[in-house]
Formats: structure tokens, C-alpha cells, sequence
């Protein structure tokens, strides 16, 4: 399965996991454009030979601690080879005393800083990814038959015969869709989620629909598992039940603490829950069936209930998609793919199918089991809670069923931060959003991606109040649609690439897209007015500001190219400025009074050797007098304009006196030098009205202003 | 009174209030002080012409507006004299369109802007200010009478006999604060508040502590007085109860807008209402006086009231302080001397005589009334309400005595508005405030003290609820301080001037202080536990942060100053570099990418004629290398240091870089250029990462490393 050139495409296009936004290599054009820049290249009037060594005189030995610990910043360095330092951890650490701190606290919690290098390292192995990457999809289970039975037995104790063909019907549904994605990853072995095989495909809205339905359905995850994971907590302990949303923001915490810290770690806290929960599972099901055997298989017939409503395809399908929602979670694989050890794809594959084999024997066999124990959904207990009861009257088992549950639940959520943060990295690659999400913090984790998850899921979680009840209704919209696009996608991408057996894998991705485009839209529809509503408003709101996103960074990158792109279309129209031939200079100081501060400038501004004007604002005409009187003192060295501001304000009248500067001699670079004194400490900081930076935001607007600040830095 | 020395004394302090903070005139030690400096001056190796006409080619001809009204940068200013422009009011809108609207806003809220030349049209007249600065004064007879009865009739009914004597007692004690305050503004006319006189003739600390208590009492005089006037409202139409918190908030925000419309404006608001009253408490005097002369002045008797406590010193002693709540607001005057029309300090002793009298004639009137109509305090009622119901039985002359009542104590509050940002205004120039609070904003009003003072107030009336009883024990404390410490002050004023009368002047001062001094101790310890204690701890923290800031800017002064200060003493050390001689240079320039910013910044820094070397931070290896190929395409034209980063950060590396290269050569100056790219719409600023600022921030901190920012201006 995936043939070799399906490798190649991938490879070309470069959906490697980088430390950090890669430098692309350079085309012919660019290296041509750049020929051309560098021909017009003035050498400097007084290219004085560089008065200072900048390997910093290193040779290669290893920087010493100091005593205090802290490394002279000379140290800090290594010499790689010629004209290449390597900067040591200690040089990441910030100058001042306050970051510092801040710094070593951090690392406190999350660990050290780990180096690119070890990227490699930072990868799972199967046996371990399979638990960080199952709960999610596992954990469905605890809840996946008692939605589905839940609506049959509105229809009637009688309906809920109706279980087994829908359960096999779901069974075909999770096989389809795990053997869709099994051929998608080695079709997309650097990262094979829906975002990226719905827009290869399809283009590059619904792959954006992709990602924002499973954007949304990641934070979703989080806060569902945390609500139900802190409700079985506090049902188990009542007392703890006003403390539900603290309890709950306390849990997402440590959660992203612990991913924060790295994948491994996290992935090593999940191992035992996951396989715990399977394990006790199994049990039941082992115990259970050894039970019915014993009666020859012969099912119990549940209590009569009365109907609710009549047995219509509605009702069959709202329990469909109900029961579907045991689905949620198989994706996580797919998206995952460069977090696995070499070679990547097939571990990932193999992880995937031992994950749809465990998803299908634990559902199935729930599914049969309550059948067969004549179970009915009760608003008091869950069906796992009748099953374990009825399974285990006697002995631990029960309660080690229920704290089993309870655990994994609340691990779930562990899930979406694997997963979210790496979608939104790939989003971030094509431009769709921020760019900051492409790097990785000091422990190679995306830290920015975990921050937005726990904050936004924070967020969901206490404003539904965390009553898992209400949140579910918005759940698995999402992850439907990104279910039929991907495998919509999938067809195409048979369709297009023809390999040996493409007709048999497009009709079972056809049939996959067609189930799930069938639970979207029953999901969509029967859920909507109990908050699937917001799913459907959000996902065109999100594809919006992606595109958007992505149209700025566009526009960003051809205003700052280097090489003419190709003519701009009627919607695009850049500014394309040509890179100056020759700086002309006009240096401008504006002086407030004369002090130590201001004739350091000054003397900056003399060093440079360029036509040099003094600006003085007087807020009266006495003051202005006043002012070349002292200017006069001093020796009356530079052309001094003085400038009246009856208003009182400084720093509207000298950034207008700069723009009409500016307007009489566009050519001219205006260089203004300010002088800031620098306070040390930063509770003086209120002290003073910082005029400068207000100077530098006002002349930000102004084209060929160049703002220049000289720190004049005053011990206290 | 008041010699012509004692003027000229004032005159030498400088105490005008001038726009904005004045440039000193040059001493002799200054001027050769810059005459050395000027000296060693070296003129620039390429001293050329300006390129440009600094006069903007204007020829005194005023600015025409433009089309769309907005004028081009060159019409904006006027030329004055040779070398001197003046800005129009249009060169102080801000360039942006957002700042634009908003100071469109703000100036149709508040009014066009007030050139500085208007300042003296912003004083008031003595019929203006009279309403103005006594609405405080004049409105605690609505409380005070009250406060003093309601504490002796403890006592039982048989004590409140004792309110004659006692009333006697606080008019010779209103009479000596108001002639000794009469005594103070010929001595102090440009400024006579208690700060200024404790702090020129106690010391520092004591004009510090005078004004802390002045500053908490403005406070609560907002906060109370908007309380009572709430509550009065609230009383007449008790739907309005729960919305007392908002109210409040709206009124001190009313109140604010006001006064940062300007002076005049905001006492035109308040003539009638404060008249109103007066002539109200008057028609209540001449009727209750005249039925009383009917009867023979025959007192009625009071009800009996059993005595709750026995009539001991203490009781009277807190009667006596309760009932010298009256006189909060006396000070007004003496502190607003400058907002008189010229000549100043006549008008304001003038307008402080007026005040006193009327203050005695309500206070004493008002006490005698009620002791011949035999009235006693009770919680439902107030007794200016009772007085006016035994008075006016009948007609519409009780609802408009309550409701002038209701109006002049939300007008009392205004005079805290004129006081506090004055008082904070002497401070500044002192150094003993922020500097903020000497700018005069748009309007000629001392905007920063405004806002301070409202939000102040309005934090405190919200912690409180707007309970005017709780706010209370607070209230008198500091004003009696203030009280205390001035006429103290005034009592070595006259020892040191020895004036003719000196002798006289001398014991009415040490009268008014002593009495003062008791009724500052009995109000705090009589109402210690009920709050006073707040204003106890708060003077001293106010005088110890009032201290550290004149320390700090005085440090900042020292430190900037041109001429050698006197040798400090042990406790000031401060850092004394030497003004470069000549300044050495190395340019830095950091490049991430070579794209059409960076090239930018690399031709600019070329183009200053200095050594100049480049910088590249790469993540990894790989990435170094692939820089370097892009370098060599461009020409290989600057000296260029990679710094391979393998723990990914790079703002920390590059500074930690830079610091290293400034260790080795720590006498030259390092320019650090940096491209910024400049985007028109703040929208896509979270898109960006700033590297900018934060390269700055952390480069701030490195003393001889000047930072250059170079626009680069992308068109949206």
C-alpha cells in the first residue's frame, strides 16, 4: 500500500516537523535578483576595517562557569568554524534580574530547555503512543452505546432491539473510516490529517473547513472530558461538587504542564490508565459473555418501557449519529504521524489498527453485552455503571470499573493537546494562522498551540459551567465534517493517482464519506437547536479568518520579496517601492533642554557626520528665548529650530514638522535621534511621561523616518 | 498686610502656574558649564549643507485648511521670528485616523483646545468664585449643627444646652482659621495652601503630611458629598435605591467632564445653585427668628431623652470635633489663589472674608434656631428638615429648601475638583508628585490631577457602597491636619518676618493651631476604631511615597545635570560618565532573511560610513549554511557572524552577542539597526511576533548600545 511516489510528493512538498520556520532554499530567481541587488551595492564612503573581533576571540573551548553561576557574556559562546558561534543555554537566558527569575522558575516546572538536536528523541514509540493517542477515541465507549440506546428507547422498550444492526452498522462505519485512514497515512506520511488530505484534494476551503471542524472539536474534547471526568470525581465525593469549575480549570493546568514538558513525559503519565480502562473493559465483556454462554446465550428481556414517540427514520438516524460519537477520536492517529519513531507512517499505521480493533471489540461487544443483559438506559446511572453492577455484584471490580472510567475520561483530553497544537503548526506553515504557532518552546513542544488550546477549552469549560450535558450537543459536528472531507478527498485522490487497486479503495472511501456526510447531517439537524447551531455558525466564521490570515501573509511576502512576482491580479496591488540606490540623510534632534541626556544625543548625532538640524518645542514664546539663550551658551554648533506649541502637546507638533520635512524632500532619510534615559528600576518607571516611545509610535506611520534612540542610563 | 518683601519672597519661589513645566533661567555655573561642553565640541567630518529648508519655505503667510479640511503638513505651521515656527492647532491632531476621531471626540465633549496665551481668561471673578470655592464650606452646615447635637444628646435631652456654648466655642474657632487663612494669602499670593505655608516654615515632612491629609480629605469630599447628594435623590424617589452605586459614578463622571472643559465653564454650572441655598438657610433664619421674637425668644423645650452615657470631657470633646465638621472646605480659597482675577491675592482675601462671615451667620444661626425650637437629632430625619418643617409648615418652601440641600451636596463635591489637581500641581513642581500633573491639558485644566482625583474617589465610593455613615469617620481627619500644620506654620512665619503686629498675628495663629490641633486629636481617637484609623496609616505611607519620588527625581537631576553638584553625600551615589569626547562606532545590523526589509536596513547602515558588521541567528546547522549560500548570492559585501541557536530563541542570543562584543570594546558605541515593518492596519498585529520591540526591550538595559529602527512601510 502507497506507492513510492506517493512518498516523493509528500517529500517534495516539505511537511516536515521543523524546529522552526525553516529558511526556504533559494530559487534561481531569487539568487539571480539578489545578484542584481548586490551589483548596485555602494561601499561605504569610510569602510574602516571592523574595530573589534567578532568571534569575540573564542577558539573553541567549552565557556567556563563563573562563580556566581552566571557566565560573562564572553562565555557564552562557542566556536563552531570560521565565522560561526554556537550560542550555549546559558546565553537564552534573559539580562534582566526579573526574567531571569521568571526563566529558572519556568524551568523549575517544565524541565530545562531542550536542544534541537534532541527533536529526534522527543518521538513515541508505539507501545506508548498507542495510550496517548487512544484515550480520546477509547474513552468514547463509556458513553457511545448508552447515546445511541438512549434515543432507540424513546421509540420504546421494543426498539431497542434495533441496537444490533445499527451497532454493526456503526461497526462497518468505524472500519470504513479506520481503513480510509490506514491508506491515508502512507499516502501522507508527514502528517496525514483531514486539514491536509481535504485541501490537497478538494482545495483549499474544505480543507480549511477540515481544520476548523477539528479545531473546534479538539477544544471541545478537553472540555467534555474534563466535565464528565470531574463529574464522575465529584460524584464519587459530593462534597467537591461547588468546586466543579475550579476543579475543572485545575485539571486543563495541569494538563498543559504536563505537555508543556514535552511529549514523551506527557505520553509516559498516560501509559497505564489507558490500558488499564481496555483491561477492565475486557473484563466485563469476558465475564459477561462466560455468564450468557451459561444460559446458552438466551437474552434477557429489559423492563417495558412506554413509547415516547413512534419508531420513524428520524429516530434511527438521531440514534445513529448518537452512537457515532465513539468515533470521535479515530483521527488522532493520522494527525500524529511525525511524533512516531522512524519509520514513522508504518508505526502509525500499525497504531492505527490496533486502535480500530480495540474500538470495534470494546463497542460491539458492549453493544451485544447489554443487549444480551437486557439493559435500559436510566437517567440515575450510566449503562458501564448497570453493566459493571450486573457483571460484578460482589467484590473490588465494580469500583475499579467506575475509577478506571473516571481516569481516562479526564486523560482524554490529553488527546487535543497532541493533537491541536500540531494542526494549528501545519496551518501555520501555508499562513492560515498566526505564525507564531510555529515554534517550538524551550522543550520542543508547541507551546504556543498548548497555551490557546487550555486557554480557549478554559473558557468553553466555565461558561457552559462545566455540565457535560450541555456541551455535548456541539460535539462531533465537527469531527464529522472533517471525517467526510478527508475521505472525500480520499476519492479524489484515488481518482487522480491510479495505483494498483485504486477502484476497490475509492469505493471504500466513497462509502466512509457517504456515512459520515450522513451523521454530519443527521447530527447537524437533529442537534442544532441544542447547540450544534454554534458549530454550524463558527466553522464559515473560522474558514474566514483563515483566509483572511492567510491573504495578509500573502501580501506581506510579495511586498517583501525580492524578485517581481508575477503580475499582481486586480485584487492585489502592492506597494513596490524600489530598494534605494544611495541614502541621502537629513539627522534631526529634537532637544528638550540641555542635560547630559540631550548632548549625548547630540554628540551621536555629530559622530555620524551628516547635515544635522536641533528641533526645540517651547510651549511659550519666553520659553523658546530662554532656550537659544542656552544654545547659545553651549556654542550654538548646530542649525536650532525652534518651534512654538501654544497648545502645550510635543508630540503632535514635531511629528508634523517631520512630515512636512519629509514633504518637501521625499528623497531625503530623516534619521531622528532620541535621546531615553534608561531607569534600572522599573517602579520609577510611572515617574516619567516616556515621551520617547510616544515619539516613536507617532513617527511609526511616517515612510522614511528613521527613529534612532540613544540610552542614556542613569545608576541608582 | 502682607509686606512687599513677603511678595517678593513668593516671587523668587516662582510659584505661578505656567503651562507647562518652565525651563529654569541659566546660572552662571550652567553657562560655563555648556560653554566647557562646547568647547571640545568636534564638528562633523562632513558637516554638509542642509539639504533642506528648515523654515518650511514659509514666510509667515497663515495656513490655509485644505480641501477635505485636513491640511498638508507644511500649512500647519506659521514662521514667528527667524529660526522660530509656531504650530497650528491642526498640528496637534495625531496622524493616525483612530487618534484623529478620537480627538475629534474628546474635543466635542470637552471643547476646542485653549492656546496657552488664554490662561489668564480662565480665572473667575469673585461673584463666580465664590459659589465655586465655597459650595464645600457652606454645604457641611447642611451636617454639621447636626453631627455636634447628635453626640452630646448621648447625654440626655438635659446636655443639648451645652450646643451653645460649644457653637460659640467652633465660631471663635471658625473665625481664627478664617483670619489666620486671611493672614496667609497676602503672605503666600501665588499659593497659600497649608502644604506650601507647613512645608516653608516646618520643613518638608511636615508640608508633606499637611498635604496628604488635604489629599485624602479632597477625596472624601467627593465621595462623601456625592453619597449624601445620591441619597437625598434616592430618599425622594426611593426607585432609584439600587442604582446608587451607578449613580454616584455618573455624577463624579459628570463632574469630571465639567471641569476638564475649564475652570470658568464648570463654576458657571454652579452659581446658582450654591446662592440658592444660601438664600433658603436665610429665609429659614429670618422666619424662625422673627416667630421666635413673637414669643419672646422664649426656648422651647426639648422632649426628654434619656442619657445614654454620662456627660463627661471626652463626650464633649467629640461633640466639639463632630460639629467642626462645618468647617472642611475652609481652605479652599487659599489654595486657588491663582484662579482670581488680578490682582490675585485681594480678590481671593476678599471672597475668603465673605465666606467666613456667611459661614458664621448660617452655622450660628442655624444652632440657635434649632436650640429655640427645642429640636432633637432623630435617625429618620435630618434636622435641617425638621427646622424646615416646624418653619414652613405649610407651602412649597420645605421641598425647595431640601431640594437646594440635595443640589449643593453634589455641587460641594466640585470643589475638591478645583483644589486637588492645584494641590498636586505644587507638588510636581516640587518633585514630591509625578511630573504628569504639571500638564495643562486642552482646556488649561490640569487634566492628570482631574482624572486622578475622580477615579480615586470613584474606587472609593464604590467600596463602600455609597453609605454616606461609613464614609463619615473618615471625613475631618486630614483637613484638621492640614488646618494644624499651616497655622503652626504661619505661628513661626511671624516669629521669623516680625511684620507691625507681628505679636498679634503670632497669638491668633498659636489660638487657631492649638484649637485645630485639639480637634484634629479627638476626631482621631474618638472615631479611631470607626475608620479614622484608615486616614492615621495612610498620611505617613503618602509622606514616605511623596519622599521616595523627590529622592528619585532628584537622583535623575544630579545625574543629568552639566555642572559637578556638590559632593554627595554617603547615601547618593550616582553614576557620573564623562560626556564622550568623540564617539567610535560599530554598526550592527541583525538579518533574518534577506528580503527587500533587511536590504533595507543593510543599505542604510552602509550608507552611514561606519565599520559595519552583520548578524544572522539560525535555529540550526542546516539553516546557517543555507543563509550563507544566500549572502554569497547577494555579494558578500558586509562582514556577516552566524550564531547557531540550537535551543531556538533568539532574541536572547543576539543581546548576550551584543553584550559580548561591548565587554571587549567598551568605549565603542554600538548601533544596533533593525528593519520594522510597518503595517497600516493594527488588526494584523497579533499576526507578527514584534521581534522588534522585544529586541529593543532587552537591549534597553545594555548601556552604549543605541538602537535604530528603520521603517519599512508595506501598503494594505
Amino acid at each position: 500500500m502507497g506507492a513510492a511516489g506517493e512518498h516523493d510528493d509528500a517529500a517534495e512538498r516539505g511537511t516536515v516537523v521543523t524546529p522552526s520556520a525553516e529558511l526556504p532554499p533559494l530559487g534561481a530567481e531569487e539568487r539571480a535578483a539578489l545578484g542584481r541587488i548586490g551589483e548596485r551595492w555602494r561601499e561605504p564612503r569610510d569602510p574602516d576595517e571592523l574595530p573589534v573581533d567578532p568571534t569575540l576571540g573564542r577558539s573553541g573551548r567549552p565557556p567556563r562557569p563563573t562563580r556566581f553561576g552566571r557566565l560573562v557574556p564572553i562565555e557564552m559562546f562557542t566556536v563552531e568554524e570560521p565565522g560561526e558561534l554556537v550560542a550555549t543555554e546559558p546565553a537564552h537566558l534573559p539580562g534582566s534580574r526579573t526574567g531571569r527569575l521568571l526563566t529558572r522558575a519556568r524551568r523549575t516546572l517544565f524541565g530545562p530547555p531542550l536542544s534541537s538536536a534532541s527533536v529526534l528523541y522527543e518521538r513515541m514509540r508505539k507501545l506508548v503512543a498507542l495510550p496517548v493517542l487512544s484515550s480520546d477515541l477509547l474513552s468514547s465507549v463509556a458513553y457511545g452505546p448508552e447515546a445511541m440506546l438512549a434515543v432507540l428507547v424513546l421509540a420504546g422498550s421494543a426498539a431497542l432491539g434495533l441496537s444490533l444492526p445499527l451497532a454493526a452498522l456503526l461497526v462497518v462505519l468505524m472500519v470504513a473510516v479506520g481503513l480510509s485512514y490506514r491508506q491515508t497515512i502512507p499516502a501522507y506520511p508527514h502528517g496525514a490529517g483531514s486539514y491536509i488530505v481535504a485541501g490537497d484534494n478538494l482545495g483549499r476551503t474544505p480543507g480549511l473547513a477540515a481544520a476548523a471542524g477539528l479545531m473546534l472539536d479538539y477544544v471541545l474534547t478537553v472540555s467534555v472530558s474534563v466535565a464528565a471526568g470531574v463529574h464522575a470525581v465529584t460524584s464519587a465525593l459530593p462534597g467537591l461538587t461547588p468546586l466543579t469549575v475550579p476543579l475543572g480549570v485545575l485539571v486543563i493546568a495541569v494538563l498543559l504542564a504536563g505537555n508543556l514538558r514535552g511529549v514523551r513525559t506527557a505520553g509516559n503519565l498516560f501509559v497505564l490508565p489507558t490500558y488499564a480502562f481496555v483491561v477492565a473493559i475486557l473484563v466485563v465483556l469476558v465475564v459477561g459473555y462466560a455468564r450468557a454462554a451459561g444460559r446458552g446465550f438466551a437474552p434477557v428481556s429489559p423492563p417495558p418501557v412506554p413509547a415516547a414517540e413512534g419508531l420513524g427514520l428520524l429516530l434511527v438516524l438521531r440514534a445513529f449519529s448518537s452512537g457515532a460519537v465513539s468515533m470521535t477520536g479515530i483521527e488522532a492517529v493520522s494527525n500524529a504521524v511525525p511524533a512516531f519513531r522512524p519509520t514513522e507512517w508504518r508505526n502509525a499505521r500499525t497504531t492505527l489498527g490496533w486502535m480500530v480493533v480495540m474500538l470495534v471489540t470494546l463497542f460491539a461487544g458492549l453493544v451485544g453485552l447489554i443487549h444480551l443483559d437486557g439493559l435500559v438506559p436510566r437517567p440515575g446511572e450510566t449503562l458501564l455503571s448497570q453493566l459493571g453492577r450486573v457483571t460484578f455484584p460482589t467484590g473490588p471490580w465494580y469500583a475499579i470499573l467506575q475509577a478506571t472510567t473516571a481516569l481516562i475520561l479526564l486523560l482524554a483530553a490529553n488527546t487535543a493537546f497532541n493533537d491541536f497544537p500540531r494542526l494549528l503548526f501545519f496551518m501555520a506553515r501555508d499562513g492560515h494562522t498566526p505564525r507564531r504557532f510555529l515554534h517550538m518552546g524551550d522543550r520542543l513542544a508547541f507551546s504556543n498551540g498548548l497555551v490557546a488550546l487550555s486557554l480557549t477549552a478554559a473558557v468553553v469549560f466555565v461558561a457552559f459551567g462545566g455540565h457535560t450535558e450541555r456541551l455535548i450537543p456541539l460535539y462531533a459536528v465537527g469531527v464529522f465534517l472533517a471525517f467526510t472531507l478527508s475521505q472525500a478527498g480520499m476519492v479524489v485522490h484515488w481518482r487522480r493517482h491510479r495505483g494498483p487497486g485504486w477502484h476497490r479503495r475509492l469505493a471504500l472511501n466513497a462509502v466512509g464519506a457517504t456515512l459520515s456526510a450522513l451523521v454530519l447531517l443527521t447530527a447537524a439537524v437533529a442537534k442544532f437547536s441544542e447547540g450544534a447551531w454554534v458549530v454550524v455558525v463558527a466553522v464559515p466564521l473560522l474558514v474566514l479568518l483563515f483566509r483572511r490570515i492567510h491573504r495578509h501573509y500573502a501580501m506581506l511576502h510579495r511586498a517583501l520579496a525580492l524578485h517581481p512576482p508575477a503580475p499582481p491580479g486586480p485584487a492585489g496591488s502592492v506597494e513596490r517601492e524600489e530598494l534605494p540606490q544611495e541614502v541621502r540623510h537629513l539627522v534631526v534632534v529634537p532637544v528638550a533642554r540641555l542635560n547630559r541626556a540631550s548632548l549625548r544625543a547630540l554628540a551621536y548625532a555629530a559622530s555620524l557626520g551628516q547635515p544635522t538640524l536641533a528641533v526645540h518645542i517651547a510651549p511659550e514664546e519666553v520659553e523658546a528665548d530662554r532656550f537659544r539663550e542656552q544654545w547659545q551658551a553651549w556654542g550654538d554648533h548646530l542649525r536650532l529650530e525652534t518651534i512654538v506649541s501654544p497648545y502645550r502637546a510635543v508630540i503632535g507638533p514635531l511629528a508634523h514638522y517631520l512630515e512636512a520635512l519629509h514633504t518637501t524632500r521625499p528623497e531625503l532619510t530623516l534619521t531622528v535621534i532620541v535621546p531615553e534615559v534608561v531607569l534600572r528600576s522599573r517602579w520609577h518607571r510611572p515617574l516619567h511621561s516616556r515621551v520617547e516611545q510616544r515619539l516613536r509610535a507617532a513617527l511609526r506611520a511616517l515612510p522614511g523616518v528613521v527613529v534612532t534612540t540613544v540610552p542614556v542610563h542613569v545608576a541608582e
